[in-house]
């Protein structure tokens, strides 16, 4: 089907305290610390096994959008994000079945990413991150 | 490490209307839909890649937890299902660390998984489920 669990993001309010439950209490392994300028946050990700991870979210700015969304609800599970091979694809699929995209059109990273989200009008609820990651390195997915 | 992501469950008005947007639209494929009597919800099951999947979880009373998480929030992400090599162990551990479980004993369901939760106060957050699966089919993890 090509779609693979990349992240499930949760929002802090530090990663510090937080890497001392999911690193040091429960022993997921940390495989870096990001500061990301442009979204005003701190990133911790943490492999989980052979597939997706699990990235923690914390605001280093008051004005930005993660800070908003942890002052209003405390955090937590924020967004999930799965892989797919051709974004462009998925998201015309999706325009043209009435689904409400965030991002109509894929944006690009830096790291060569391209990502879009779509809208939890249209999920049940949920905030839908997509990937499509720059290498095809999906053989191993077949 | 031993862990693996088992499913990110997702909290529904509706299991039909749900599968509208994530089998339909989306067109992850659906394993099945089951009733679970005990909780009061109907449960869809949609595999992601070769590891984990998506539960979509409705209630089917009003009285259900269920049913008033929905109420509370409007549904969405509601929790995370790691699996791991020894639940004992890990709830022990875990203790003995000062984690806050809500259930410092592991649970047996009827298909055999041994199943606990660990408070969203301990994590950051994020209601977290641990799994250990009845076959020790781990060593694809190793």
């Amino acid at each position: 089907m090509g779609f693979k669990i990349n992240h499930i993001a949760v929002v802090v309010a530090d990663v510090q305290q937080a890497l001392g439950f999911w690193r040091d209490a429960l022993g997921l392994p940390l495989q870096r610390v990001e500061h990301n300028a442009r979204e005003q946050v701190d990133i911790a990700f943490l492999p989980v096994g052979n597939e997706g991870e699990i990235e923690l979210i914390a605001p280093t700015a008051p004005e930005s959008g993660v800070a908003k969304y942890l002052a209003k609800t405390g955090g937590g599970l924020h967004h999930l994000c799965l892989e797919v091979e051709d974004i462009a694809l998925a998201l015309s699929d999706l325009a043209a079945k009435g689904v409400e995209l965030i991002t109509p059109e894929p944006r690009l990273r830096e790291d060569g990413i391209l990502y879009a989200f779509i809208h939890p009008r249209a999920t049940g609820g949920v905030l839908l991150e997509l990937y499509q990651l720059p290498h095809a390195a999906k053989s191993e997915l077949a």
